[in-house]
């Protein structure tokens, strides 16, 4: 059986996204700043998809520039708000423990900039507390960055309270949805998000294209300077094929939602319920507000790398958080951020499904895990030491 | 007749690109960066990627960073030079009058953190002088970025010889190679290349992908930051399918060189010819050291624009320079750099010929151009004061 549940990760493209891919690879090759029939008819594609990226989360089409990715959405939110605090005399950015690194990577460049960062817990439960934001800011704060959704536990934060409160005391306000968008409803107003950032990818669209909203009047900084591209703030040719990949992926998901969420949360549910009975394991994060395609578990005493591996010999692709620190050997910082030792998150296995998920497949995925985790554990010294009673469990 | 003849803008992607393209998107989506098969299979082939485009410009694989195209890979090494040079207590850079703004705007950036700037001068050839660059860099000189061929006017740069200026006073030496790669045999090693950027959508390859090419033992900093992709020097999941059409496209932009130039070279210079015919127009820049697909004259008493859009109507794409500028009011700065006065630079015309182009459409394109500039000419106030003597003619 072959199972691809590493979603959070990145997504096979559909169809539908690969077909308008195509289709504008052959027939849409104009260079949109061009003046030519050829051009301008880029040009009206481009801003027909601006339209709808917008539309698809409540926001105008002049808040949306394109980029190449999250990564490069999020680095760029940061680098303006942090520019536009600057200009105000304001160092002070809030943002939480277990953000995507190129959130944290970015807030360890401004604090080498002097900007003071304050990462807010996410406690057991893997969620920011509303109240510890508002404690948290004061009249320098220039920034608040919360994720919507966790990569690597899935758990959905208060982004519409956050984001409340964020306008209340006048700071800007940016969320990394890139695990929300196309898989939970997003709008940009009744959420009083300010700015946010989204990659293709992660909805079945294609790699290398992104996008970044940032509300009107929110001045974006350039990340990378030269023509004249997405109002002046982005420059580089339009990769036009793939933001019409992404404008049909982001379609398709958005009007999936509901359907993917009935079908997938059951199955996952039924996953988290056969994984719990693995005596001295734990799911990670809030069972109730996390996505519905995300499953993280600890199993104390063994290593996830050979977790992985074993799963990926019995055809079952998963990860144990994110892939752009795989190869690491610290142990996640989503883990230790909601209070996991080293020892236990280094036994971490994340699941992140998809539509095609059968319940047939979950069977086969809780047998294999509690097949591989017991074979695994009679190897293991540090089993042995927690077996012997040397050792405490903490699971 | 519909004639494309604005490829330095951008180019149709060539059918072995765009199959590559959908090869990927359908076959190889796992993340690179995960540990399972789909993963590591994706790996292979994206390293297999590198090893290709490096033997293209006689690099190694690990000299190379993919990108989301030219301007990201122009300003990272800017930047990473600069930063390089401020460790050392360097902070002056040199460049040319008429680089791609990716470089310019970058530039003026780094001015504002305290480098100096000298932009050398290029001549009514449009070619800089490797007297004058030796004789401007100085002990605090960190960076000397002069492009291969210029994007309005075509002219080639004496790089290896710049190149071998710098590598003999120990400062770094960056090309913006975007109009070459893929048209001119490129070899970083014989050429005393340090640094080199290049754009797919310029060979026929996708939109969204390019690369930096980075001698070994020049330390990139992150544009992006983020994920430890592409050895932690650019964050964001690695965008395989573009990587893999750009790589297709370039070993067959690179195995026709020979041929397209032998093709297209021939047509251009008839055009040239029967464009100087025109009373009054002068061919912009060296008429020999050009790419060989380059033309671009100005043709006085008449607007650019004007011109374009009448072509259009005639079914010719082209254009008065740069792609990224258009909209812009302003003559091109490249124009102003070789020396054309405002009135005369904003009377351009580029024809950038692809590899498709035939003598009938040569014929069509002399006789339009002919005929349009006739037409505006009839409407001019400048040409009528020109006429009678109220203005000296320039050209």
């Amino acid at each position: 059986m072959k199972i691809y549940a590493d979603n959070a990760a990145t997504t096979k493209m559909s169809k539908a996204s690969i077909e308008a891919v195509l289709e504008y690879m052959n027939n849409w090759y104009g260079n949109p700043s061009s003046l030519y029939t050829i051009g301008q008819a880029a040009k009206e594609k481009l801003e027909e998809a601006r339209e709808r990226v917008a539309k698809a989360i409540n926001a105008e089409p002049r808040e949306i520039i394109f980029t190449s990715g999250g990564s490069e959405a999020d680095n760029q939110a940061l680098l303006s708000a942090a520019a536009l605090g600057k200009r105000k005399g304001k160092n002070h950015i809030i943002s939480s423990a277990f953000e995507h690194h190129a959130i944290l990577h970015t807030l360890n460049k401004l604090e080498k900039e002097g900007f003071e960062i304050t990462l807010l817990p996410v406690h057991s439960n893997g969620i920011v507390d509303p109240n510890e934001l508002s404690a948290a800011i004061n009249d320098k704060t220039c920034l608040v960055t919360i994720m919507t959704v966790n990569n690597e536990i899935g758990t959905i934060q208060p982004i519409e309270e956050l984001g409340k409160i964020c306008r209340e005391r006048g700071v800007l306000f940016h969320t990394d949805a890139v695990q929300a968008v196309g898989h939970l409803p997003i709008d940009v107003k009744a959420q009083n998000i300010d700015m946010l950032s989204a990659s293709a990818h992660k909805f079945h669209g294609p790699k290398g294209v992104g996008f970044l909203y940032a509300k009107k009047g929110v001045i974006l900084s350039n990340l990378i300077e030269g023509g004249a591209q997405e109002r002046g703030k982005r420059a580089g040719t339009e990769n036009l094929a793939g933001i019409a990949g992404m404008t049909a992926a982001l379609e398709e998901a958005i009007g999936s939602i509901e359907e993917n969420k009935a079908h997938i949360q059951g199955i996952r549910d039924y996953i988290i319920e056969g994984l719990s009975k693995i005596p001295h394991s734990a799911l990670n994060g809030d069972a109730d507000k996390r996505i519905y395609g995300n499953i993280n578990f600890c199993f104390e005493g063994i290593e996830g790398e050979s977790l992985l591996i074993l799963l990926d010999q019995k055809g079952i692709s998963a990860s144990s958080g994110s892939a752009c620190t795989s190869g690491a050997l610290d142990p996640s910082h989503v883990l230790l951020a909601i209070g996991r030792i080293h020892d236990v998150a280094h036994g971490s296995l994340r699941l992140s499904l998809g539509e095609d998920i059968t319940t047939e497949q979950a069977d086969y995925i809780i047998a294999s895990v509690k097949e591989i985790v017991d074979y695994l554990r009679g190897f293991s010294p540090v089993w042995q030491d927690l077996l012997a009673g040397k050792r405490e469990f903490i699971l």
